[in-house]
This record gives structure tokens, C-alpha cells and sequence, in this order.
């Protein structure tokens, strides 16, 4: 049975549920081919996740281990392969509780950086899990900087190999996943020296860990590095190298090849090798991002309807939480925001395919395009997720706060993707350099990439609305997104100028007009998220309320950006004071239009109740049963040392007085 | 030995480093005394929280058991006293890290809701720890709104004992600290039946667990709730109550009593009542939210001093990360928002003197105010310093998101802070709710409190800076946010009266404003922290340097909190787009002019390195030492059976083939 009040959410509904569902899923039968997947996945006890919230690092460790294990067995069970239509939602069915992700990291880097003869060697023995790999790039005192990497590969002509080590603390290899107490074997980054000469980073692969018993080999230091604020299951590693030969075989060498001699040589174009770290960031919006904000709104919406306090009309019941203006204000934006950002995913995933595409044909001029946007968006979408699951979990109160409404993880795991695969404000940085050299070409009259012609047209106007139904309409509020990008770009790119001209240094200049860049950034990503969005709904099919519902999602998405940063269109008086009046009473108004619609759209998202793994967020609305059944399993309900110990003692006197 | 990068930025402080300290400490007396206790907690083993971040929350739990235990004998032995000079330095000492701190509220609430005779029996036995107590009013389904509490206490004249039930899992009393398994005692609140007759909520005191064995005393189901995002060391609880018969002395009796023949009987005023949360909510403010905040400060700071990462100039060193403008623009204003929350709250603390003098004269007129004010900025510091911890985190890359770093249990341990003790939403609208009362008697020329004077004077002028340095004048940028301030209180007041002439009903008129009414209080709140930084820099010696740096961070808290909230400023044309380029000109002057002071300014909060407990931030700045050393202790590091158990049967095949 369900609970009642959130059974009335549901016969609400302006869409058809399942439908929208099909939409996210990218067609009906993909929806199909999912659901087989969590069922078989969530039907197979090894891979509960029941018990997660009273695990140790140790015991999440070796689940996620065994996991891994038997999901290798299961795939060839099921018939599910890497190429496969099941394989991308395996991950997402196990909400990523499982190790070995990074020896999949470590068969690409071979894959990509390989020769033909490496990848034919170490390919079918890491797919058969052989042997365990890891990937060992990041050191305890360098992260962002890859040219500043301390590790280094002496080539050694007498004997064939290199010689490889971490010649100072800062140097060690520090974070690699799986290394810390399982891989057998790493890709080490390191400086390469041939002769005394340093030839800059390359990647070697180095065995750690003895085949027979597992003990470390000659010369290696290795272990965990400790507790995280997430990610227990997995065994981060530090790694000290001491005189550890490899054999010349051992370099990745499709683009670069040591000769026996010491000869080094370079071979075909490197640009491809860009090209992997946008393939990265692209891939992890959909799980590691969209994912955890996606269950976070389900999580908080079911429970601001179940829950009930205070009282919005004198005499009444107490109102669901979700009837107040300002938990709609909270969680409605976030809802709004994962929608946005799903389509954002799709708009990178197509750029992606078309600029693979040209790749192949040893085209790579998209690729400057590519980064700048699968750079930003990365930063954009990590950092506005990551705020959204900390909303969600702020507006359930008291029990979001409890590990069992599932929301403390959903942020502890989705923050740290505001820092890996590039820390955000660093990869914002990136989009401004490729934003400010764009508009100086296009203010010069020269071509530059799609998504940035804009910037050439700068326009000088104002919002044309005159009430506040005209900031219902697309046109207007992305000329507004539009035009506050333009400025931000133009107006930094002439600081930047000034400070030149007037002689000030460019490093200096640069480093003085960061924050700005970041801001101009932020603000290019926001516009083509708006626009793109906009455009998807205008594509939509008509039925089913699909498009109606999302066109009210797009124009939240919209009005929130704005509302939650007036200035940024207020500044040049592009929007006037009464304008922005207007887009406050429209956006207002939209909570109270979505939160109607709030349940079925979350309900869209398909989650499970395993895989939500959440006592506020189950689909029967029952949250107080459930915390209170879930608290009584846990190990803090079984007998502590601590009153034997401490508390009788004390007690034991009192008895006579009472 | 210090790190040099850390030696050199205090070889160039611009004020007394000690000097700074004396006057957060309130004078070098309090801070001599202060220094004793840490040594004195610092060095006894008993009280270490080195392994704190390796424990599971079991192990939490009786270590902070037997900490409570030993600090109660640590008290006579060194003879410090509840009223003693000492006692507020404990709390902070011990980092909060003790049990029984319910227990205290427990004493607390029967000194201020009991009976003198209540108070002869039960503080002697509870101040002896001859019985733990604890503190029971929130329930499953009831936080907030306290007259929606379900449990019940019926009076049985016949037998004289109230019969307690919690009729509902809703009701289940949900979270109170030291319940979970420690408390032999609490105060349970319950909605009070004589005669089939409800008088509403009242305090009784129930016993829950034998003082003989411990073990649940009849009609008593209680127990841990299990994990949470932090309080690992407190046991947090449940508790149901079946038929539970207390006797009718039990009922804490200073303002109300039940007669033995069921009469009910109030004596004296409740007023005081309304007291008690004020207290607490102001309390909290030092321990609970500046000091994690302060602590965030320096370690953030301190590594971005020693990390070096990428090439600020070509051809040099790799820069510290705090050169950069980025990285500065995050973490200075945290620093100066730490002091400027230091700051209001000796401003708050003074009110709040000032007002229990006042009732103590049966004067209850300063109430209002003071309960505006201690909501509002309950919640406006919470929110702030919670997001300044996040900052300060993220700011650290990688390194911050290791439980070593001591940033992330910060973190999590802050974020409660916005949740308890009143949630911040609703406390906000509490202040609005003043403002908005204060401001029509304003209108209609009736008196009003002193801090909200100033909405009586509307002005209508525009900001008179002329250029970028008229913007570090307090005079320019204290009337700007008090202009804003009005601005918001005014325009939604008038949006409610116009809900309401147009015939909305006064209920639903608040609910559509609440968004608003939030940026109003808010705003409020803003105003008073930055005009009371400014009016106390004002005030402060000028020798030592000590009033130029404070009136920099004055300077940099005012700007930025311009700079982050522009439209604010910009909206009704009171800072033009040109001051408003000004402001982002100064204030990012600013940043560098606060940063070649930022370590001195860390190390006046005189936190020990025991106390940070932080591989980034100890006092001789040997990071990577420390986490290397540090990360080889962690559990992960011992054998795991996952080896021996999954990777053993996999990686034997291999053998022959590598």
C-alpha cells in the first residue's frame, strides 16, 4: 500500500510518466534493456547494497571486491559484453559500488597509448582479470600540472630497461584507484631521461604486486591511503618506486618509442591524446553527476509530500512540506536543473560523436571546440549538481541528515567530482582562454566554431518584454543569457587589454583577470544550456504532455539562472528593474505550476528503491516505518563495552538515592 | 624545522601576531587561561583524537563515553568550575568530541522549568553523574512546529502518575543525543491530558533504563538511530513509550503544575521561556560554527602556501596556489567573514546581557529583538560559515577531500548546524516576520527597537562614490547594504498588503512572499554584521597594526558580499553599473592586499596542531611528511581476507604466462 499522500501526487499527473521515461532513456526499448539489467542485478543478493551505511572502509572494500569478481562471472552469464547494449547501465544499476573501475582505465590507457604488440599482449589478460591494473598519474604534490610530474624513467642502454623512481616525497604516486591493496600492475607517468636528457612525460607499465602471493615487488613501497570522505570502496593508493627496472617493452608506445639504442622516436599525431581526456569528461556527467542529482530529487521530493509540518491554513491539517514557497524555491530549480542538464549531456554526447567522427578522418579541428565545452560543462554541471544534492539534503531536514535518507553519500561522492578529471576552476580557465581568443578573432572579422559565432554579434539593445508572460518566451530569455555571455567576454577580453597596454606583463595580467574569466565562462555554458534546452523542447513531441511539462521545466531552468543572479543582467541595464520584477513574478509563479508536477517527474526518472537505497525516498511514501525498522539493524543497536566499562561505575552508587 | 614557504609569509606580517589573538580572545588574560586548558586537556592521552578519523562510529561512541567520564574527574582534580574562568575553553579544547552533552541540557531544562524542590532533588544527583539525562523533544514526524508533538501524558488522579504514551510511530521520540544508550533519564515532552481535557506541551521527566543493570525499564523501547553524516560519538536515539507511569511530581512545575485533584495551576511568566531558545541559538554561534570555520581558515590557507602547482610567471618556480587570484578569491573571504561573525557575535552576546538584565527586572520588552535577532543570525551564520568550510574544502583539491586533511568531518559536522536548533528557513522568516511588523509601525510613526530604527528612514537617494577608493570608506558601503535592506522589507511588504487588498487570504498572501521575505531578513542581517565590523574597527587601538588589517577585512567582507550579490545593489539604480565596476576593482585589490597577510591572520586563532588534528595545516606546514605518515596507520593498511577470498583464485592462473 502507499502512502496516501503521495498517492495523490500521482493521479495528478499532467503527462504520461512512462513516457517521459522512454525520452530520457533515449527510446522505449532502451527502457526495455535497462530494467533487464537493474533486475538482474538487483535480484542477485551479492550486489546488495543493504548494508552499505553500516560498513567500514575495510568491509566496503572487499564487497566491492567481490562484487567486481562476480560480476566478471555474471556479465559472461547474462551474455553481456563490453560492446553491448546492456553494458552502460551495469554501472548505474550498481550505483558504481564496485572496484576495478580503474583497471578499466588502465585497459584504455593501453588500448589508446599502445602499440599493436602491447595491446595484443596485455588486452586479453586484463580482460580474462589475470592480472589487476591500476593507473598511477597523479603525485602527492602534483595534480593539475602534468608537466611538473617528479616521478621519473631512466633509460638504461647496457641492460634494456628502464629504471624508475619517486626521488622525493612530493613525487609519490598518490589517489590511483585500485592500487592502494589490489592491482598486480600500473601505467606509471613519468619524466623519461635518455642520456641525461629529459624527454617529458610517458607512460610505463610497471608491475607492483607479486602474481604468486600478492607481496610487493623489489623496490616497491605501496598501500591505501586512508579514509575519504567517500568512495570506501574503493582503495586509493600511494606508490613509492625505489631503482624499479622494466623492461624497454614496458614504455606505451603508439606515438613514442625508445630504441634499443637510445635513439627516441616520435610517431604519428599526438591530438588524439586530448582527445581522450573530453572523452572522460563527457562520460562521467551522465553517472557520476546527473545520476546522484537525479536520485536526490527524487529522494527529497517524495519526502516534502509525505511530510508534514506546520500549518499553512489556520484550522486545517498540518501542510505537506512542498506546499511552502520556499521548499518549492529549494528543491523545483534542482528538478529543473537535472532535466537541463540531461539534454545538456545528449547536446555533448552528439558534438562528441560528430567530432570522433572528423578525428577519424584526421580532421581535428573541432577539437579546441570540444575541449573548451566539455571543459566547462564539466566544472558547469559538477559545481550546480553537487549544490543541488546539498539542497536536497538541507531541505529534508533532520533526517537528510541521517545516512539513511541516502543523501549524505549521493553529495560526499558527487563533491569529489568538482575536483577529479580536473579541478573545475581550473577547467573553467581553460573555456575562458578559448572564449577571449574566439572573440578577438571574431571582433577581427575571422571564422571561429559554431557554438561561439555569437560572440561576434554583439548587440547593443535591451530585453524587449513587457510583462511578465513575454519572460515565458524563449527568444527572450536566451537573447538575455546571450547578451550577459557577450558582455562578460568582451568586457573581460578589454580589461585584459588595458592591463597590457598598459604594461602590466600577460601572465600578470591574465592572473588578475581570473575571476572575471571564470565568471564569463560560467556565463557561455549557462547560455548554450538555456538554448539548448529551449531547442530540445521545440523538437518534442506534442502528446502525452511531454512537451507542455517540459517547456514549464525549461523556463524555470531559465528564470531560476536569472533570479539567482539579477546583477549579471541587471548590470548595462540589458533588463530593467521592473523587467526583473517581472521575471520574479514568472518565476514564482512556475513553482507553483511544477510543484503540481512534481512527483511524476520525478517518478520519471525510474529509479528503484534498491537502487535509491533510502528510507525517505522509497516509492510508497512509508519513511517513518522504514528509519525506524533500518536503525534497529544497525551495529550501534548492539551492546557497547562503554556501560561495563564507564557508565557503571558511576550508576552503580546511585541506586539507593532514587 | 618549518617549511620555508610557510616560514616566509610570517616574516612579513604587518601587525602583532599575539596582539590580534588577545583581542579575539577578549584580553591576554583570557587568553593565558585559555592556553592552560588546551595544555591541560592537549596532554592527558585520555582525551587524543588522533585515531578519530579511523574509528567506527562504536568506537566513537565509547571513546567519547570515556572521555565524559574522565573529564568529570579531570574537573575536581584540577579544580575547574561550571562558573570558572575555564569552563567555556573545555568544550572548545575537547573539539566537542565528549558524550553528555545532552546530559547538561537535561540539568539545564530542569534548573529553568522546575520546581525548587525539583531542582534540590535532581541537579545534586545529575551534576554527580549519578544519572545521565537527556533531552527528549523532537519526534519521527515533528521538528519545527512543536504544538504538532503526539506524545501524550494523561493524569490518573487515582493513582497520581501521568501515563505516558507515544501513540503513533510519528510520535517515536527521533534524535535526542545521549538517548541511544546511554541516558538513564530524560525530559520527554508531551502534550498534557487531564480530564480528557488538552493543555498542550508540557516537561516530565521519565526514567528509561535501570540504574541497576541498564537495561529498558518497562513500557520503554528505545536505541541508536544509527549513522549520520558526523556525531559519530553521540548515540542519538529512540524512544516509544507504552503506557509508561511516572509520578505526578515528575511534571517539571515551575510555571505549570497539575493538583492532585487534577486542577491545573499556572504560576509566574512563560516569557522567560522564549528566553531559553534565544540562549542556546547564541551559544551556539562561537563553538558550533566560528570555530570550525576559523579552523577550515587555517588550514586551507596555510596548505595553499606550501602547494605548488602550474606556472604563474614562465621560466620560474611553480607558484603557491594562493597567488593565485582564483584561489584568493575563494578562501580571503571566508577569513574575513570569520571575523566579522567573531565580531557580531560580541555584538550579540552584549544584546543578550544587556536583555537578561532586563528581565531579570521583569522588563520583557528587549524579547522581540532579540529573538529576531538571534534567529536571523542563527541562521545567516550557519549558512555562511557552513558554505565557507565547503569553500575552504574544495580549495584544497584532492588533499581536502582526505578525512585526514580534517576538512571534511568540519564539514559535515557544520552542515547539522543549519538544521538544528531551529531550521534556517524558518528561522529567517521569523526575523522577516519582525521586520515586516517593524517596519509598518515605522510607517505609521509608531516606536520600534533600536536595530530596526533605520526602516523608518527610507531615503531615496543614490551611492555619492565617485571612484574605486570611496568604496573602502564603511560610511559608503554600510548605507548601501542598509538601502538594500529597506528595499527588500519595503517592496515585500507591499506585495503582501497587495495580495491582500486584491482579496488573497492573509495565510496564502505570506506563503507567496516567503522567497522574498528570506531575502529581506537576510538582508537584514547583512547590514547589521557589516555595520557592526565597521563601527568596531572604528574602535579598535590603532597600535600594532591591528586597526589597518581589521579595517581590511572589514573593507573585504563589506565589497564581497557587494560583489557576490550585485543585483541587490543595482536593482532600483542606488549603485550604478559604473560604481559597481568600482566595487569589483577594490574589492579585488582587495584580495591581494588581505592575502600577504592571510597566515599571520590564521595564526591569531591560535589553533594547536592537536586541535586542527589536519595533515594540510600544521604548523610547520610538512604536508606530504604528514600524510605519508599519517595515511601508513590507517586500518586499510592492514591484510584484508578480500585477497586470500576473491583476487587469489583469479590472479593464480597467471603465473606462467607474464
Amino acid at each position: 500500500s502507499v502512502n496516501p499522500d503521495l498517492a495523490s501526487e500521482r493521479q495528478t499527473a499532467s503527462f504520461c510518466v512512462e513516457r517521459l521515461t522512454a525520452l530520457l532513456d533515449g527510446g522505449a526499448e532502451q527502457t526495455q534493456i535497462r530494467r533487464a539489467v537493474v533486475e538482474a542485478i538487483e535480484s542477485d543478493p551479492v550486489f546488495s547494497r543493504e548494508n552499505q551505511y553500516f560498513q567500514t572502509q575495510n568491509e566496503r572494500y572487499e564487497a566491492a571486491v567481490r562484487k567486481a569478481v562476480h560480476l566478471h562471472k555474471k556479465m559472461h552469464e547474462m551474455g553481456w559484453t563490453e560492446n553491448g547494449p546492456e553494458y552502460k547501465y551495469i554501472y548505474r544499476a550498481l550505483s558504481g559500488d564496485v572496484a576495478f573501475l580503474l583497471h578499466r582505465v588502465f585497459m584504455r590507457s593501453i588500448s589508446v597509448l599502445g602499440s599493436d604488440k602491447q595491446i595484443a599482449k596485455w588486452i586479453p589478460l586484463a580482460s580474462q582479470l589475470k592480472l589487476i591494473g591500476s593507473y598511477s598519474q597523479t603525485e602527492l604534490g602534483h595534480g593539475t600540472y602534468l608537466q611538473g610530474l617528479e616521478t621519473t624513467a631512466v633509460f638504461d642502454t647496457a641492460t634494456q630497461e628502464f629504471i624508475l623512481n619517486t626521488p622525493k616525497i612530493s613525487a609519490m604516486k598518490w589517489w590511483p584507484g585500485d592500487m592502494g591493496r589490489s592491482a598486480t600492475h600500473t601505467v606509471v607517468f613519468a619524466q623519461l631521461y635518455i642520456h641525461g636528457k629529459c624527454y617529458g612525460i610517458h607512460p610505463f607499465i610497471v608491475q607492483i604486486r607479486s602474481l604468486q602471493d600478492h607481496s610487493l615487488c623489489p623496490g616497491i613501497t605501496a598501500g591505501d591511503i586512508g579514509p575519504k570522505m567517500n568512495f570506501e570502496h574503493t582503495d586509493n593508493g600511494y606508490l613509492l618506486l625505489k631503482n624499479v627496472r622494466i623492461p624497454r617493452e614496458n614504455m606505451l608506445s603508439k606515438f613514442c618509442e625508445v630504441r634499443p639504442d637510445g635513439t627516441y622516436v616520435r610517431q604519428g599525431s599526438q591530438k588524439i591524446n586530448y582527445f581522450t581526456m573530453t572523452t572522460v569528461r563527457i562520460s562521467l556527467i551522465a553517472d557520476e553527476v546527473l545520476t546522484p542529482l537525479m536520485k536526490a530529487c527524487t529522494i527529497a521530493i517524495r519526502y516534502s509530500v509525505v511530510r508534514r509540518q506546520s500549518k499553512l491554513k489556520p484550522g486545517e491539517q498540518e501542510a505537506k512540506i512542498l506546499d511552502y514557497q520556499t521548499q518549492q524555491e529549494k528543491l523545483l530549480p534542482q528538478l529543473a536543473a537535472a532535466y537541463a542538464f540531461h539534454f545538456t549531456n545528449d547536446y555533448l554526447q552528439e558534438l562528441f560523436n560528430r567530432g570522433y567522427r572528423e578525428i577519424q578522418r584526421k580532421n581535428f579541428d573541432m577539437l579546441p571546440e570540444l575541449h573548451a565545452l566539455s571543459s566547462g560543462f564539466k566544472a558547469v554541471i559538477t559545481q550546480h549538481c553537487t549544490a543541488g544534492v546539498e539542497i536536497c539534503l538541507r531541505a529534508c531536514g533532520g533526517h537528510g541528515y541521517s545516512l539513511l535518507s541516502g543523501l549524505p553519500s549521493l553529495y560526499t561522492k558527487i563533491l569529489a567530482s568538482c575536483i577529479y578529471e580536473g579541478e573545475n576552476t581550473i577547467l573553467l580557465l581553460q573555456t575562458a582562454r578559448f572564449l577571449i581568443k574566439c572573440f578577438m578573432a571574431a571582433s577581427a572579422g575571422q571564422p571561429v566554431p559554431p557554438s561561439v559565432t555569437y560572440l561576434a554579434a554583439v548587440k547593443h539593445g535591451k530585453c524587449p518584454a513587457k510583462n511578465k508572460l513575454d519572460f515565458l518566451s524563449p527568444d527572450i530569455y536566451t537573447e538575455a543569457y546571450q547578451h550577459v555571455a557577450v558582455r562578460l567576454t568582451s568586457s573581460t577580453a578589454a580589461k585584459l587589454q588595458d592591463l597590457i597596454q598598459s604594461g602590466v606583463k600577460k601572465h600578470d595580467a591574465w592572473n588578475q583577470c581570473t575571476v572575471q574569466l571564470v565568471q564569463a565562462a560560467k556565463a557561455h555554458c549557462h547560455y548554450i544550456a538555456v538554448k539548448n534546452f529551449a531547442e530540445t523542447v521545440e523538437k518534442l513531441e506534442t502528446k502525452a504532455g511531454i512537451q507542455k511539462i517540459m517547456k514549464h521545466l525549461c523556463d524555470l531552468f531559465a528564470l531560476h539562472g536569472i533570479f539567482s543572479n539579477t546583477g549579471a543582467f541587471l548590470h548595462d541595464g540589458y533588463t530593467s528593474a521592473a523587467q526583473m520584477d517581472m521575471v520574479t513574478a514568472s518565476y514564482l509563479d512556475l513553482l507553483a505550476v511544477v510543484r503540481k508536477d512534481a512527483v511524476p517527474l520525478v517518478d520519471a526518472f525510474d529509479f528503484t528503491d534498491k537502487s535509491l537505497n533510502s528510507a525517505l525516498g522509497s516509492s510508497d511514501g512509508h519513511v517513518y516505518q522504514r528509519l525506524y525498522e533500518w536503525a534497529q539493524k544497525s551495529p550501534t543497536n548492539q551492546m557497547s563495552p562503554a556501560y561495563e566499562r564507564y557508565l557503571k561505575p558511576l550508576l552503580h552508587n546511585t541506586l539507593s538515592k532514587l
